[in-house]
């Protein structure tokens, strides 16, 4: 049986009851090591769970899937994933190939940011499509997300941005090279996403568009959903270019506009707001 | 400190590590008991925590919240959610309870059908607006939600379906007879909700609109998600009039149109349909 088991989002013991059972079972137990992070590292799990980890990269599960799922017809094999398996990032791939080789498969389900940000107030079945943002380069400022911001806001709906994550990428140099040297781990900030979206916003208008959101439009910042230290801070698009969350991981939000009274009171107690105009829609409660 | 904790989708041991150590430690531990259920029922949890659970209803949550609150500032009470606190519904209101009160919370999450809906392989950021179906009566048959299928559909967007729950109801009779006897619990199945749908494109229709589904649109069934017998079913909107999922708790996708290669080769996993004109983007892998 291939057991694909969430870890939640913040530390060791955000696994289930169930799927700590199932990891101290396993003849393997790998870890998807590249779409998320806990608040710990893979030391603090394998203590918490008296297990070694296998560390699977990107490549790891792309390309060499058939060596997680060796004998997983006749014992178990877990797949660990930071959030649910079938959060941000599906692992369709993994469950088809398991399939096509008649290897039964379940899925231990867990928290991921895909519900957990409900946690800010805001109503979760008023989200529209999530939209991911990824680092701009020199050459390469992908805007076309923008379309998705402004369908969600026209009809009321908030967007989740997830943001991007730069794990064991190498540098054009090394790549070339072919030197397996890779670059510092990378992760947007909520600052860094909101400068993105700031840019967009005066691109549109350079264009003569009407962007869809403003600087004054309400965004939630949060920093390690589900962690001891998570942060969220409800403000204008332009103060999150300089709020301050501390530690990756970070996600935004762009609010749909129009909001439930208990959505706007929830967010009051994270307002990072001054004495902005949209501002009154928060303190004057 | 009070505690929200998830309990995830499935049983007892699907609450995780952190929240049992939570739960095991507090002073008092209720049980919201009105959105959602477990395939276990409170005995079960009782035994597994080895903890009496105080049951709260909506009347409870609504009306005597300080209760619940009651010397939280001092002790640590546990409000135990299955899901995730901030899934489909959000106890918003006990949290803005508890703040004013200046009585700290803190949130343990876990998975929620909002996130974990993702097993069908249907990719969960292309969601759009999710709505609820609600059971009509003779007088009260309300379309209105069907506006943000059709929103959602316009813009290739999936649509969850929750569908209605209705837990210690009192008849018209004893209602005004101010009798407390409530009728047997009643969860909505797929088979009935699309129905209802149907009903609707046949209204729509009657009225010379063109409805924004039809009998052929490709749906998905699911059943007690994230339990050991769990259900999915893809097929036609028709077919899901009479597909037989089991026992509650059910829910309904209606699909966005336009699909990933990956979601549709997903999909087949749990593919019903025969011989239909849409089959073919099933069946045709």
């Amino acid at each position: 049986m291939l057991y694909l088991i969430g870890l939640g989002l913040g530390d060791a013991k955000d696994i289930t009851v169930k799927g700590l059972e199932v990891v101290k079972r396993c003849s393997r137990v790998y870890l998807e090591a590249y779409t998320s992070i806990l608040t710990v590292g893979k030391e603090a799990l394998e203590e918490f769970y008296g297990r070694k980890l296998i560390v699977a990269d990107r490549e790891e599960v792309e390309q060499k899937a058939d060596n997680i799922l060796e004998d997983a017809d006749l014992s178990d094999v877990a797949f660990l994933v930071v959030g649910d398996p079938f959060g941000a990032t599906t692992h369709s791939d993994l469950v088809l190939r398991a399939a096509k080789r008649g290897i039964p498969y379940r899925v231990i389900h867990n928290a991921s940011i895909m519900n957990a940000v409900g946690c800010c107030g805001l109503q979760l079945y008023k989200f529209g499509e999530t939209v991911s943002i990824v680092f701009w380069t020199d050459t390469w400022r992908p805007e076309s997300f923008f379309d998705r911001v402004k369908k969600n806001r026209q009809n009321g709906m908030h967007t989740l941005c997830l943001l991007d994550i730069k794990v064991k990428e190498q540098s054009l140099e090394n790549l070339i090279k072919g030197r397996k040297i890779y670059e510092p781990p990378q992760y947007m900030s909520v600052n860094q996403a909101a400068q993105q979206l700031l840019e967009i916003v005066q691109n549109q208008r350079m264009r003569g568009e009407e962007p869809a959101i403003t600087e004054e439009t309400l965004c939630v910042g949060l920093a390690r959903v589900g962690a001891e230290d998570q942060k969220i801070a409800a403000g204008t698009l332009q103060q999150m270019c300089t709020v301050d969350l501390g530690g990756p991981l970070h996600s935004l939000i762009i609010t749909g506009g129009s909001m439930h009274p208990l959505e706007i009171e929830m967010l009051s107690l994270f307002s990072v707001l001054e004495d902005t105009s949209e501002s009154q829609s928060i303190d004057g409660l």
